[in-house]
């Protein structure tokens, strides 16, 4: 088969489609061909060499992609070949098949296209499991999304609207915002033009938030203590604005707060099949009724993966970046 | 009646018995003739100045105490004139009287003296709700206690023992030490001559902890977040080692970690009365069958409180100093 490899750390030039051995369905996976994978920002670390996939996983970048089930290995049972799927991948999306452990595997949700469904697994399992399973948000409070136009941000205002939950967002200019309206989005903050503590406040009546999904980190996290609520719960699932930074814990310890810094990707496969099962109980009914949908800004060649890695990197899209066959 | 009261913000010496009008029990609240108060260290900031009570209860100082009912406020049932109770206090412990909601009301457990009972009610709700309720201690996992001896960990130390988690804990010398072995922790560390990080990743094969007690905050901040282990989580109570600190967000997501900090004082009624609930119906068992009991340093005459402060404040002690009537 083929995939994009990456045989020396780099821009985006760096990704190379090249031929590789198939990969073989090990015990309880199944072989995919995929028709599409997705770019997330994970996948810029790991061409610049600064993320290296867990343990065992696949060399190939790609942490998720929908497709056909063409294989079935060892002690698999509930799924058949020609079933179409999409999944969450510990890496290997980027290529013509991947092999995916069956608690990785979602179908394609009623309503929504193949390559389509590849813009799923990773904004739902990461929304779900944080904003829900870790943050719990319940239908009377606010969440707080930084990078309200992101794939992770489209998928967060959607599903705490469908609970009935109020969002405030941030993003980095008018267009994106009003998109973000589009989906539901209640606060709207240029974070270029304004300062989010003092915005959320006003919104708020200075209450402030009960749970913030932020991908920012070191460079936001006194104000998002700052900004939280009682019994508040900040939500880390991404360091773009660095590593480390001061907490004040007088604050946090004053407002019961609680903050959390996860990832999917080194979990080990069982917590991954419990959010996936989640997923599938919880959200899978939204989308197939249309009330959450995903979001795409564009369909690039997957053997042109780079050009899809320059759209991310110049943050002017709004959702998923597809890589398709 | 006769209570502690803080005419100047001071030393222990600014603590001064005086005659005081009596409380008046509220809508929901009993009148408790005290028997025994205890001290926390809580109690030293607000003499200090730096921890007003929260708005509408007591002005005197006392967060916790045991005795007997005297009155009945409006719309109380479940509990007589008579009975004799130890009580979670937002205040005012330190007192010949006070009004307590009953909520916040516990019977005092079997095998307990009405005194002793007055050093239960912050160490098994403080405990509870964070090691159980907010981290959920597992049998199989490890907590770290930071001040094995204090009131609060010789308390952890005896629950997380008690569902058959192993128990690592910091003190300051080795009559500490012992004390907290005798109560069952398996790891001891000598603060003052061991770096606990080394000492926990020596002891755990390098896994480090689930779950951490902490007292200290900012100063151990980033060594409780080395030491954390994968799902690990940091609950913060005190912040005698200061209040703003430097964490590595990077760290804590690689082990999606969990910091959380609270203190029991500030709660709504509402959260009161569940973690007393929770305690009553999880902990008091565990001491009815002489399994956890309640570890006290030594009694003071209530009215020479200053002296139970200077013991506090010496640090000296092995769990909790009880101010007697």
């Amino acid at each position: 088969m083929h995939a994009i490899t990456i045989p020396e750390p780099g821009g985006p030039e760096a990704l190379v489609w090249a031929e590789v051995p198939d990969p073989v369905p090990g015990e309880g996976e199944v072989l995919v061909e995929v028709a599409a994978s997705a770019v997330n920002r994970a996948d810029l670390l790991q061409r610049q060499g600064f993320y290296d996939p867990p343990p065992g996983s696949s060399p190939y970048p790609g942490l998720e992609c929908s497709g056909r089930i063409v294989a079935l290995g060892p002690s698999v049972s509930g799924w058949s070949v020609g079933d179409e799927v999409c999944a969450l991948l510990a890496g290997g999306g980027y290529a013509e098949k991947v092999a995916v452990p069956v608690g990785q595997l979602l179908p394609v949700p009623d309503g929504v296209d193949l390559v389509t469904a590849a813009a799923l697994p990773e904004v739902t399992c990461t929304v779900w499991s944080n904003v829900f399973m870790i943050a719990h948000l319940h239908p009377s409070e606010t969440l707080l999304v930084h990078g309200g136009s992101s794939g992770i941000g489209t998928m967060a205002i959607q599903l705490a609207k469908a609970i009935g939950a109020k969002v405030a967002v941030t993003a980095g200019s008018k267009e994106k915002l009003a998109q973000c309206a589009e989906l539901g989005a209640d606060v709207l903050i240029d974070y270029r033009e304004q300062d989010f503590l003092e915005e959320v406040r006003a919104a708020t009546g200075g209450a402030g938030v009960d749970v913030i999904l932020d991908i920012i980190g070191a460079k936001y996290l006194e104000r998002n203590v700052k900004v939280l609520a009682v019994n508040g719960r900040l939500a880390i699932i991404g360091l773009q604005g660095g590593v480390k930074g001061e907490v004040n814990l007088g604050a946090l310890l004053a407002k019961r707060g609680a903050i959390t810094a996860t990832s999917l990707r080194g979990r080990p496969l069982g917590e991954k099949a419990a959010i996936v099962s989640a997923v599938r109980e919880h959200v899978w009914p939204l989308i197939g009724a249309g009330r959450v949908r995903p979001v795409v800004d564009r369909q690039v060649p997957l053997r042109e993966a780079a050009e899809g890695h320059r759209v991310v990197e110049g943050s002017g899209h709004v959702g998923k970046v597809l890589l398709v066959r």
